[in-house]
């Protein structure tokens, strides 16, 4: 097994050959690693089929799906990887002055460096996050889940056949061999050689982060999001909306998991709500919400009482913790006080009340009358993202090609002195 | 003594209040405060001459008269002020997108919350940090020197009499009352209190920084910065830049520290860069400039040898560690191994090296036959400036209002869903 340091000072030492390359040659070793995924097909499926028999009664089945891997999803990955190519570069000027003395200031995007990822099991991961610290000019130094390590091997040495057939250094790209704990905690303390780290992952991970890393850190992707449905409001508008947050993908991070409605509106919406999220969607044979009710929505509605820590829990499944309030301001301050700065929606048709909630909720994505669950890189337009951060500093919700980057000024001169 | 805890939990319910104020209510502010400082000059400079009695003897001169105040420098602080209220406001949408759906997504800039600056001895830093975070929708907690002290506690009373004359809550701008190592932990250490967190001091205070922060933060203000003087150059050019560079004002970080010189121009160049930073300004009653030299500079001219610490030094003196290399990459190399990533230069006429040099360096400022010493925020057109960035991540080089911004998303929809 490859030592982590060693991995991390050959990352470390590519990293400027490929911070030099310009647009074509990052674009020309895309492609190349995006065919060599497609012609190492057969090596992945079988590495992907050692990965899923290991893990077989281990995990859930839903984990098992993620793991899986097909031909048309390694397809799928290589498409992937050739989509980041097509995205125009991020390494562009940002902005320019002439000073009176002449002097020309240029405020200009440049690699990262070393760029590490941790991430959990699904295997596409490892070859989005390589395609897009490739475009971004960055070596990236990839430590994935245990359960897909065979997997992401495959991936990874395909990947780096790709950058050598492109004539860059595979080191650009490498996998950390190491999937103990003790891995992560060295790539959180790896000052010098991490220029950037994005841990993408469940909460117990974002939190080993913030305690123990020392190198610079994205927090991504921990949502607990809400949902207020004010009054007054469109009450058709409001079921449609709550119903996509909560339902139509619960295991991601941009899904709802916390409703809050406005006391005066609660009768009326409430037991809609029951019947859209609960009994309908019995009688259609989909799995029902389970509805963890405060001791006010209790008097609308049935449903389970809520417990302690419902309103403080990424459940990722068909359950929603649902409260009423006195009104926006209790919305705002419920959201300060249990909310992962993620995403948090006003379903109103008060601009007043409007204007005050995008306002004073903090957090990454604040939506007026839609769901959630666009908060992603794809529907912001940004072409791609490498998750979505939830903290304030450097970038915040989804993170593009633009914010893996970071900028330089570069200044030109004839013989300025100050 | 008022506890560290209590006043992070004032600033952070007081952040909300400020940072939803508008443009005209923050300059309002601004002005209060700027008035309120002329109006208690009686008191500010009178417990300025207790901090001055006290650090009598115990610190160096140049430290002493960074330490005074007189009623010129109060109403310099003052203008100060009333000149960031005159800056454009930083909380403006930065970018807005209309998607296919209809949905319209702005990103728009807001306050970070709480900031917190650890900084040393000089009391105007006081009042620039607070108009600065102010102007920026933020509360800050202002941790200052201890033999600054009184000053400082006399100027922040003055600051925050004019917050409420504006009618803004007083816990906007505070300052910890603990002046020992403690307090500075913890303001390291106050997740979901200190949404950011600014060190301007020495190595030890970044380092200390980058090993037990939890918060966010922005290292700043360590200068290891080099000019590079290459061969073809025009050396009367050449010779102007590095004594500017490293005699106008060598207590700031932006000074060089470190000059490099092209073996072929070294027998031209090193003998008049000693006449003028040495010999004649030794004639001319002017500190001369110490020059620690590599044993290949040693062959031109006569010298201290440099030690081995010498290039890795941030002098902040009149003194010069010298090397001679054997070319651009060279010296880019050497850079890459001893910068702190500040500010460099090159001194040529070879726009291919010019080229070469401003993409391979990695730091926050590159210069092409220019001084370092413009690595400033008024330089740089920002108009002022909150500490110099040698970090990658958010803000690199000097940080303006905008720098002190984070952002977020607010989407306006009609219902869509996804």
């Amino acid at each position: 097994m490859k030592e982590t340091r060693q991995i991390l000072a050959e990352a470390k030492a590519a990293a400027p050959l490929l911070g030099r390359c310009g647009t074509e040659d990052k674009n020309r070793a895309l492609h190349a690693m995006a065919d060599a995924l497609e012609q190492r097909m057969e090596q992945i499926l079988a590495a992907n089929a050692e990965d899923m028999q290991a893990a077989e009664g281990k995990i859930s089945p839903v984990m098992l799906d993620r793991l899986k891997l097909t031909p048309d999803r390694i397809k799928g990955m290589a498409d992937g990887v050739r989509a980041v190519a097509a995205l125009p570069d991020p390494a562009r000027v940002l902005g320019r002055t002439v000073r009176p003395d002449g002097l020309v200031i240029e405020k200009t995007a440049v690699p990262m460096g070393v760029i590490a990822i941790i991430y959990e099991s699904r295997p596409n991961v490892t070859s989005d996050a390589a395609a897009l610290a490739v475009k971004a000019g960055s070596a990236c130094v990839l430590r994935g889940g245990k359960e897909a390590f065979r997997s992401a091997y495959a991936i990874v040495s395909a990947l780096r056949e790709g950058l050598i057939a492109a004539g860059l250094p595979d080191n650009a790209v490498s996998l950390v061999e190491d999937t103990t704990r003790a891995s992560a905690r060295e790539l959180m303390t790896a000052v010098g050689y991490v220029d950037l780290l994005i841990p993408r992952g469940g909460a117990g991970l974002i939190r080993a982060c913030v305690e123990e890393a020392k190198v610079p850190c994205i927090q991504t992707g921990t949502g607990i999001c809400h949902v207020y449905v004010d009054s007054p409001c469109d009450l058709e508008m409001a079921l449609s909306i709550v119903e996509n947050a909560k339902t139509s993908r619960p295991s991601v991070c941009n899904a709802e998991e916390v409703l809050l409605v406005h006391r005066d509106i609660a009768a009326a919406f409430l037991p809609r709500l029951k019947a859209l999220l609960v009994d309908q969607r019995r009688a259609a044979g989909e799995p029902p919400v389970e509805l963890r009710l405060d001791g006010r929505a209790m008097q609308f509605i049935d449903g389970m009482p809520a417990g302690p820590d419902d309103f403080d829990t990424e459940f990722l499944d068909y359950i929603l913790a649902v409260k009423v309030v006195d009104g926006v301001e209790a919305a705002v301050s419920h959201i300060a006080a249990h909310s992962t700065g993620h995403s948090e929606a006003i379903v109103t048709l008060s601009d007043e009340h409007a204007a005050f909630f995008t306002k004073a909720v903090d957090s990454a994505a604040v939506y007026v009358n839609a769901s959630t669950r666009f908060t992603d890189g794809g529907e912001f337009g940004l072409g791609c993202e490498m998750g979505i951060s939830t903290q304030k500093l450097h970038a915040r919700g989804p993170m593009g090609l633009s914010e893996l980057m970071s900028y330089k000024y570069v200044i030109h001169g004839n013989g300025q002195v100050r």
